[in-house]
């Protein structure tokens, strides 16, 4: 008798897990890309794939950090363990500059944005039903399938038990408050991948539902710096949304921080919500979580983020955000002279193209590598109503975007 | 009739964060030194409560630091999204400097050793049964709290649902693994707050408990730079234990990292769990973690932290311990000298004193506050069994402890 094996339970996994597509995007579109060099070594690949910024740090930035690392290597200026919430200079100049009604204790500086959206649901029960916009982030339905809040994937692309708010051509990729109830929403604006922001009256619609509903909004907006069109930048310029939403917000793209990791997440005060009985208030909910997992962002980093709220600093990331429009407004206006039916780009850095008729978003990837050599990002790594799309971003040298023009234009 | 109350259910919390102990450690030790300084404003107050290093960065890290700045301050050398898991650089040079048998890919790198040691058990199942130390960080219990890994707090400061395993005198404040089940063990060793390091007979009992019952050990090696007896630094240094083991590690305190925020968790391949029918690879689960919710640890800290790893790096590093743990020597012998108790200090930075009979952990932290105006640590904050013990922490100045200890001989 194997008395181990018959006596003891065993270590469990979390199984939900198991649940998680296995499509990898971009590790799928790595090894596309790989075939391709194989075939041709010498193909001109062109990368309007990614995400990720081109513009480097600003020169004040790079003083700050250089300043406090300076003063980390002195005993008299050594900054040790920092507040798990950041430190006052840079939660006051957040305050002052990007809000007119946060106070500093209501924001909390953390690693990334990434971070924050995907650990902000651990506060609420596994119980809670979610929204999500479709396509969207991965990271907001992943993160909820690895939490339990879902059921398991469907042959459709979508995940059991989630609510999808289609993001199509025939809603302008702005999704209306459904007419069933949610607990959890997540709403980016502006966009990604589709690059369409919310207009003041959608987005008082959804505040609207959410006080209908008691539920709470998880407001994304890491791409806030490049609307052009006058949509709100915050959710809390819509009135009474202090009460009903959590923001997350992102120096990654507009001041260069992708590779350095500096981000905030705004809970109000007056966002509370009534369970078992009680109300609970959910600032010193997530307060407690980041107390207990978290020591804080790296001081050097926050100096950094400071630097960004001096007037200098406020020019450069203007400069930045401006050169990166212009690209995306350039790529748009291109890809439509082409006939190509395109949307997002005015209030974004990327633009969503629609795929010829029948073809879906990898067969477009596909052919425009292999005839293009250009890399796009397919719709479908953004959720079943990506499909049909590809996104094309404008975090790319001028250069580039120009010759990606003309190889689409060859296609034709 | 109200329509929204009754047709619509809300937005439920994650409640198990209700279950969590509204004591806190550092908010009361605060409280309780702004009284004192009420009192008496020119108190001359000595802190050795805190575990936060006073050796500033070294020259060599600062010059990392500021070089990784200037390169991301040029578009040719500009780093943007780097891996979720870390740099090749950093994950090789600990993988050929920390260990023998450790390969780069099984290292992640992170922000802290904090956020990692809270993060881990999200890829088990809640139903798993936790084995803890007692007294130990407050973290892993903590963590799996939040996380609905246990029952409510009981009158005796436990929480239901866990194995305590008692670090006392008698044992020698070194736990041997218990006669019932256990699916995950937190040891840290040496465990901070004892300051007593596991031997490799114990660690070795512990591998084999772990393995006939197919648990998971995580290994928290925060301190491991501070060990002097001969006891294993690394739980990978006893045989068997890859198969078993994750370990996390820190710069925090070695190298004045606590600011800085970099630190690396070790989950190897051969680490396999039995669960649903199936072999799954805790490798795997944590990489999708990683991969999912985390974009990675700032360039430039990793770069600060790969300059530990060069000779001068290396130096520094060995100095700065041995001036900590002359210091806890020097404290150690001091306080033995006074006649008390005394434990921990030879691998630790950390002395564990005992309180004098029957006063409790508080009573003493408060009679030691108000008569030597020294800050020390209530054992209580680290588990029931700590109480009737303070630490000390030998992060201070030689002179503060020097002082300390002159004023401990005259409350005698």
């Amino acid at each position: 008798m194997d008395k181990q094996i018959i006596l003891f339970p065993m270590t469990k996994l979390n199984l939900h897990y198991q649940k998680l597509s296995g499509n990898y995007l971009f590790p799928e579109i790595e090894k596309r890309v790989e075939a391709l060099k194989l075939k041709q070594p010498n193909a001109p690949i062109l990368n309007l794939g990614v995400g990720d910024v081109t513009h480097p740090l600003f020169p004040n930035v790079i003083a700050a950090l250089t300043a406090a690392a300076q003063e980390m290597g002195e005993k008299k200026t050594l900054r040790g363990y920092g507040p798990s919430e950041g430190y006052a200079f840079l939660r006051k100049a957040i305050a002052e500059h990007d809000y007119k009604n946060i106070s500093p204790d209501e924001i909390f500086i953390s690693d990334g944005a990434n971070t924050d959206i995907a650990n902000l649901q651990e506060i609420f029960s596994v119980e809670n039903k979610v929204a999500i916009q479709d396509p969207a982030y991965p990271v907001y339905v992943d993160s909820n399938v690895m939490a339990g809040r879902t059921r398991p994937l469907l042959k459709t692309g979508r995940y059991g038990g989630v609510t999808y708010l289609p993001c199509n051509e025939e809603n302008g990729f702005n999704p209306e408050p459904p007419n069933s109830h949610s607990d959890l929403i997540y709403l980016c604006s502006p966009n990604n991948p589709t690059g369409v922001a919310m207009d003041r009256d959608l987005l008082t619609r959804w505040v609207r539902y959410a006080k209908e509903h008691e539920a709470v909004i998880l407001f994304d907006g890491a791409y806030e710096a490049f609307i052009t069109s006058g949509a709100p930048r915050s959710i809390y310029e819509i009135e009474g949304a202090k009460e009903v939403a959590i923001e997350v917000r992102s120096f990654s793209k507009s001041a260069g921080f992708t590779g350095l990791r500096c981000s905030y997440t705004v809970v109000p005060h007056d966002l509370k919500v009534r369970d078992a009985g009680a109300v609970h208030s959910l600032h010193a909910l997530w307060k407690r979580r980041v107390d207990t997992k978290y020591n804080g962002a790296s001081y050097p980093l926050q100096r950094a983020a400071e630097a960004l709220y001096t007037p200098e600093g406020q020019k450069a990331m203007k400069e930045t955000v401006r050169g990166y429009n212009d690209r995306a407004k350039f790529l748009l206006e291109g890809m439509k002279k082409l006939g190509y039916p395109v949307f997002g780009g005015i209030d974004s850095p990327y633009v969503w193209c629609k795929t010829p008729p029948k073809i879906s978003s990898w067969e477009f990837f596909d052919f425009v590598l292999n005839n293009a050599h250009v890399i796009t990002l397919p719709g479908l790594g953004f959720g079943p109503s990506g499909d049909g799309y590809v996104r094309l971003s404008a975090f790319a040298e001028p250069s580039a975007i120009q010759e990606t023009l003309t190889r689409f234009k060859n296609l034709a």
